[in-house]
């Protein structure tokens, strides 16, 4: 069942506006892979990016961001005592930090990692429906490496589930996303089968959603930004003949998002759970 | 003297339909600098990569892999403490992996690794001229920093020799590239001396043979990969003004590669030891 | 007050043949998020790149090496301790190196890090205001994460002041870039807006500035590759709508750049300290 929702185009316009005034220092501990990539789509937003992940600095730095990302893709211990720092700290002060999972179920360290860290008080998580299926207790193991091997809709009661225990907003991503407060339930239509074949573009989102965290509470962050995501991914695909420019054509059409476009675009409904 | 070969198109892009068909899960201990490209690369050829090499999680992810890449370009002694578990737990698993001797010759400590890891099973070691007259025996020493001083025509007798002593297919990559298991060698032509400016594909090559040792013996996938990559290459360069946008319109031939294509472009032949 | 400049287009393109006929070999111990990057743009430029990081082995490559960069982006102790060693390395082979002492300022363990390493003899110092005026001591703290929050006008006194300290010449780049051995300062324009929303570009340009050191004094390289990268990023920037595909038009405009071209475009003036 499709309620109204309080989240239209409208406000996500209002919220990146706001985005891009503030320009959040958003403080990323993520893998290998990804850095560039998150680096230069928080750019493209509006957003101040920075990737510090040692324990020496790690709590330093994030009393001096707007808002944290924590995602698990390349982990290692010495890095992990880095997440820990900087999410304690964060809780500490206060400050919306944002955990992904990234292949969450494909090795017990993994599993491990991704449940401690979920304890220490996120305020965003999102994954993929494997990912949260797994986090949220419904699987012991799932996925196929970083892959989801579910779909995000088989993933929207697990999501709640997850909500309720860890009281994070918790996405799920995949050719519908979702995000869930425990209560209420959006759902945002867009981006492209095409994203798939691009790595690291679910580890971006999940970068751009802490970026709107500096500027919304968690629930309308996390729709503003999978509604921009998915605008500017379907944008961004239209021009592709291929995977190879994606990434470039998504920077692009996230740098160049506007009001008209979004309104155009956005497509966000509110189920019951 | 050239022979007949049984590795022609037809085969190449049988493999590439049983590649795309199998989807296998590629497990990359990889270096930084090309984590993102390899990434891209297996995702547009077909395959699922994932990036993971602490010593904690590598066992358990080899276990779940359907081929593990071991590129060393930015060792350290943590990463060889996973590569070696890694590697063993393949070798044990009976599951294909390949070795990639990146700047081997550049330092004792590299070739010291080089040799240690060649000595536990890869089915494959790819690497350019330099790399591969080192890890041979060859040359105590060899190459300019990661980059060939030789050329791959003068590393043939080299590949052959490093073939018979570890049983690994040994693919030396240059103007033409080789692969021998240590009777038969294959030739393959293709690429774009405009490859030679942009960092990694030599890497991210491996990967591609990696992938296709999924899906069939090794000298059949690697000569298969080095076959998809170069055309794939000469076509992507044909598209290029300059280095800069070459990844990206790799990824796109490489997604967009069919039989056609193949049939077109596909230079393979077999050489006498 | 402007004076005439023994540094112009022209010394540039001689400057730029130069690099392109010895082809250096630079060796970065650099951030994990412009890696590749770093490397696409040195090998644009005519230089051959390598990454090598560990303490374990990066004595050795320092001594086949032309030139060092040492960027502190995404610094750990380990890490640290292999920049210490290969900076002694260099300074006692007479080799030229580089600092990029990215965020110094935003948190005390990569002030302390900095300052260190500014200690051992690097022959170029580059960074944006905030970096600088940190650095010189200026400043205690400044910048915003790894963003500037001053202009580069208002760091040139501070770039004289720390390079009489430390011997090296610093460069402080920004909407003007400023390079100065502390007797002459170099104002070099060129570059465009877009180029701050795009990651890493500093970073890669200090690169280009350490390849320029393998052929050139320390100031002449500075200047060398302010006036080479800021017309190859003016160039790249007008042909791009938006930062996505901004480091692949710089790498082709670098790539493809020549002495009519720097002619035309470079913008080189001398001032009174």
């Amino acid at each position: 069942m499709t309620l109204s929702t309080a989240i239209d185009h409208v406000q996500v316009a209002e919220l990146l506006a706001r985005l891009r005034e503030k320009k959040p220092l958003v403080h990323n501990i993520t893998n290998y892979v990804v850095m560039s990539l998150s680096a230069n789509v928080l750019l493209a937003v509006g957003a101040s990016p920075a990737m510090v992940h040692a324990a020496e600095e790690v709590e330093a730095f994030v009393s001096i961001s707007d808002a944290l990302v924590i995602n698990i893709g390349t982990l290692s211990p010495g890095w992990v005592e880095g997440m820990r720092r900087a999410a304690t700290r964060a809780e500490g002060l206060g400050k919306p930090w944002l955990l992904d999972p990234v292949g969450c179920g494909a090795t017990p360290y993994r599993v491990g990692v991704a449940v401690e860290l979920a304890s220490l008080g996120p305020k965003i998580i999102r994954g993929n429906a494997s990912e949260i299926l797994c986090l949220s207790g419904a699987s012991g193991a799932g996925g196929r490496g970083v892959d989801s091997t579910a779909g995000s809709d088989d993933a929207v009661h697990a999501a709640v589930t997850l909500s309720r225990r860890t009281k994070a907003v918790v996405a799920v991503t995949g050719a519908i996303d979702y995000a869930t407060d425990g209560e209420r339930v959006v759902a945002v239509e867009g981006g492209d089968p095409l994203m798939t074949f691009s790595t690291g573009l679910g580890c971006a989102l999940s970068a751009t959603a802490a970026a709107f965290s500096a500027v919304a509470p968690p629930l309308e962050a996390t729709a503003a930004a999978l509604a921009v995501y998915g605008v500017a991914g379907k944008l961004a695909a239209a021009r592709c003949k291929g995977p190879g420019h994606l990434p470039a054509e998504l920077c692009d059409a996230l740098y160049a998002l506007d009001a008209a476009t979004l309104a155009q675009h956005v497509v966000i409904s509110e189920r019951r759970v």
